[in-house]
């Protein structure tokens, strides 16, 4: 098997933080959830403390106790497991990135600072390389998230010339939609790195340009059958690529936003049975007739498929 | 052949608008363009007065002038003729739709109204089936370009019931990057049906979608090429159409953005060896150090490929 | 009396266009239409063809009728008609420019053409320039709206050696909200120019910039409460100023978005007595119900104030 | 003196943080700041740890001791020290606004999360409530930014009931232009309450629609001038308050956006002589001919004013 055909498969997780009834971070959730991921879902990797974990609403404290939860309770299970270390603080980051070091995680990845945002691309390499330089050998990911940060720079921008101000360069989770830019990024990039597709109900399009695989929270309970689409790609089954596509977009649209991450998380609990929690503010918890329509939805969809 | 291997074979070219030194419209070189499209580029289908038509600095009459040289010149030549009618103003939208009937246009398009910009899809709806209703028999595609009409309505809400509005409704041009959309539509569709992809630089995105083929203005000088891509795709050779699309993508990140009418017109210009004229106000023309710039790149890039 | 003085008394109502039930255009009520506004609340000046009378909807040809009606029932009863003659096509504009000239319209005024956005002032200032040059001498404003046409340019950067281009330069329609830019507007133009406020619900907002106006659609029914509005800030009265300005966006609130033209134009249509017709898609009707409680809120906040 | 007269007299700077040569916050620099807004500027309120003083940028624990600092040295000699605690986590948000509470903060101010930004006001209440539970007794601001946080939910909404759920809301800091929300934000408040303009460059836009008083960066170095502005309009002199904002905007178009904090940053050091030293990343330091050409500008226009 060639290394293309090994980048193909990978699907990761980004995990959702587990809370407790009180709101409180509830590690005891994290083995079975991993156990969960690789046994029902075929998922090897995973993206932890990122959009989909919440972690812009968790104190530094709280990330790093996560961090290491996951990385200890995926050893010897996860092919990878990546931290995103992002914050809007530099020095908050630094922190994260360092400790991820320590603990051993395959990877650290850093969206944009959102607040002061970035206007050009080497006001951004600059922040990620400060970044970076605390956690110097870990695999480097850029997260680009633009429509969230409302930092409107080319990815392939910041990817010109990063691997000198980052040699731990090792790729990007792409969430956009311009795929242009998407296209000249796996281009760019050289053969060790990755190109991660982040926006779940596009993921066949961005196959095609080369993705090296896909990051996203719907593989926490759709993994199974996405893995589906990634072999039938592979193969040349475009149709039975295209069926799982759109089977999983109407389940989609009735998220009407995949990044409302409320109902997401919901209909994570349903499926895999984990005990989640709620969200927490700002994100708003979902009405419990719109889950139940959620999860009906989902099983008239994927049950029998 | 199936059907729907003749519909994946689609190229459209959305046509630029002659005009003389003077800036007024020059019918004399439309004969020798749609000879150009067909022999040097394979295309057999025509998109004209839309966007690159730049119709929307035209007035209704040099329009219907336009639109009767290109029907009449592209008879026993072209496969499909298409005329763009939509305006701002229902009244003259209607009156072209009329004239593109008599005329005997294949097919009519309209877009979204952009000064009153429709907020639902119900109101949107109701303005293109008045326009339909003044060529009632005619072909009818819905112009979908959310970015530069500022029209936020789902392509897929349009669609919903339009058969029953517009009888004659056969497809659309989907100029969006919204993906999940553009999947949606397809699979909602009629078979008799076409969703035509519209961003030149994300076709091979919209492929495993299941686009029937694409509507641009690149097509009047790449469309050599991206019918290899096509061929390409439809034998399952990824390689080769990512390939030509990246290859292509390299080129209009010259054009920074495809939708710089000025720029693409005299690329067109300079590789047709065509005299279509420079651009009317606002656009601005082009300097001359940026086209030459431009042609140079694209010889290197296309010629010996 | 300064000239100061006459300026900061100037209320322009932009008038909508009447139809009949049949949705063509209904001459037979712009006699009464003006004298209401003179007699009923002390308007005399008006903006004709405006976006409230839903000149982007009208064919060309309709606008010169139009046009030419308002002139002359307003001969010897308004001081000043402005028609804007603004369209997407340069030669439409120039023909309406030309026309304007010859039935005597007092001022006219284009508003930045909107599908093809120009990227600058140098290019949104040639398009103007060209208009102006097919009625040399008649009075030249330029209407400011970015948020409706998406044209992202500063007034203050087109106002730059505007007068150079366009002799006839006389000032400008200002409908935004940036007053930083408002009043370097107000700061640069010359004594004989004047800078007319568009944001009706912000109108004291501009006043202390030196605002030498209004130009709006509620002046059709709010003219002789916001000529109280003039008049007091004018003595200094700030709180009396204050109190019709909250009155009046009470009222504006329930229209949602003073640009929801249908609303704005039913109130009209009740307060007035006029019968101005149902406004024309691509803007839906105004429903029953919605249009009953905005004229009850009318009566409640005017009727003893 | 009246209520009302105290109120307009009211101009808050919003501090910038002090920096050491290394990027380390700098302490020492407090003292001799507040001893300047006093005594130069004759400003008696600050607004700390906000969008100038780079609170985003900062980890919790250094806004702590800045919080600190500031409200040890301002004692005695300023009116009001608000401490901004908002952070895009809630446990972060409120672990600032206990500690705020302990110190003897006179009120604190909470910002929208605008990373999973609320889409309701209800949301967002939710969210300033568990903020302010934290430190219940405490003069509550609410801090409107929506073109920064992203966050489109009118101030006028959140304000509605917000009494109920903040028994001690005090009022708010508005930095939007939308002065129709912000004139019904001044009605809506109770009379001990504060609705204060933030955005410098309109502030004479905001005075007529009641505003109590302005928070800016622009403040710190601006004060003594915006103070005459204040006492200009408060006699009816429109002519000098005018002056004065012109002057000011004229400054102010050099920053080009006034949320350039660099630029702000560095005007302020050169102006003052203090030494604030440059921001943090990702805001990017000032160039320093830039900063040479932006000095000189002020002297020009202020020295002899």
């Amino acid at each position: 098997m060639t290394s293309a055909d090994i980048k193909l498969k990978r699907l990761v997780a980004a995990t959702f933080t587990p809370f407790t009834a009180e709101g409180e971070i509830n590690l005891s959730v994290i083995g079975p959830y991993i156990d969960y991921l690789k046994e029902k879902q075929g998922v090897d990797s995973i993206f932890v403390n990122g959009t989909t974990g919440e972690s812009m609403s968790l104190s530094v404290a709280e990330r790093k106790t996560l961090a290491e939860e996951w990385c200890q309770k995926a050893k010897g299970k996860m092919d990878q497991v990546i931290v995103h270390v992002g914050c809007l603080s530099l020095k908050d980051s630094q922190e994260l990135a360092h400790h991820a070091k320590q603990i051993g995680a395959d990877g650290i990845a850093v969206i944009a600072p959102s607040f002061f945002k970035p206007t050009t691309s080497d006001a951004l390499k600059k922040f990620l390389g400060e970044v970076s330089s605390a956690a110097p050998n870990v695999p480097f990911y850029y997260y680009h998230m633009p429509a969230t940060t409302g930092v409107n720079v080319l990815a392939r921008d910041v990817l010109e010339g990063i691997e000198e101000l980052i040699p731990s360069f090792s790729g990007l989770k792409f969430s956009g939609s311009d795929l242009m830019d998407f296209g000249l990024c796996v281009s760019y990039i050289q053969s060790h790195c990755s190109a991660l597709y982040g926006i779940d109900e596009q993921l066949l399009a961005a196959l095609p340009f080369g993705a090296h695989g896909a990051v996203g929270s719907t593989y926490n309970y759709l993994g199974y059958h996405v893995n589906k689409l990634l072999t039938a790609f592979e193969k040349g089954d475009l149709f039975e690529a295209r069926k799982i596509q759109v089977l999983s977009n109407t389940l989609l649209l009735l998220l009407l936003l995949l990044f409302q991450t409320h109902l997401n998380k919901q209909l994570m609990n349903e499926v895999s049975g984990l005990c989640l929690g709620l969200p927490r503010l700002p994100v708003m918890p979902c009405p419990q007739d719109h889950s139940l329509r959620l999860v009906k939805k989902f099983h008239s969809l994927f049950t029998e498929s």
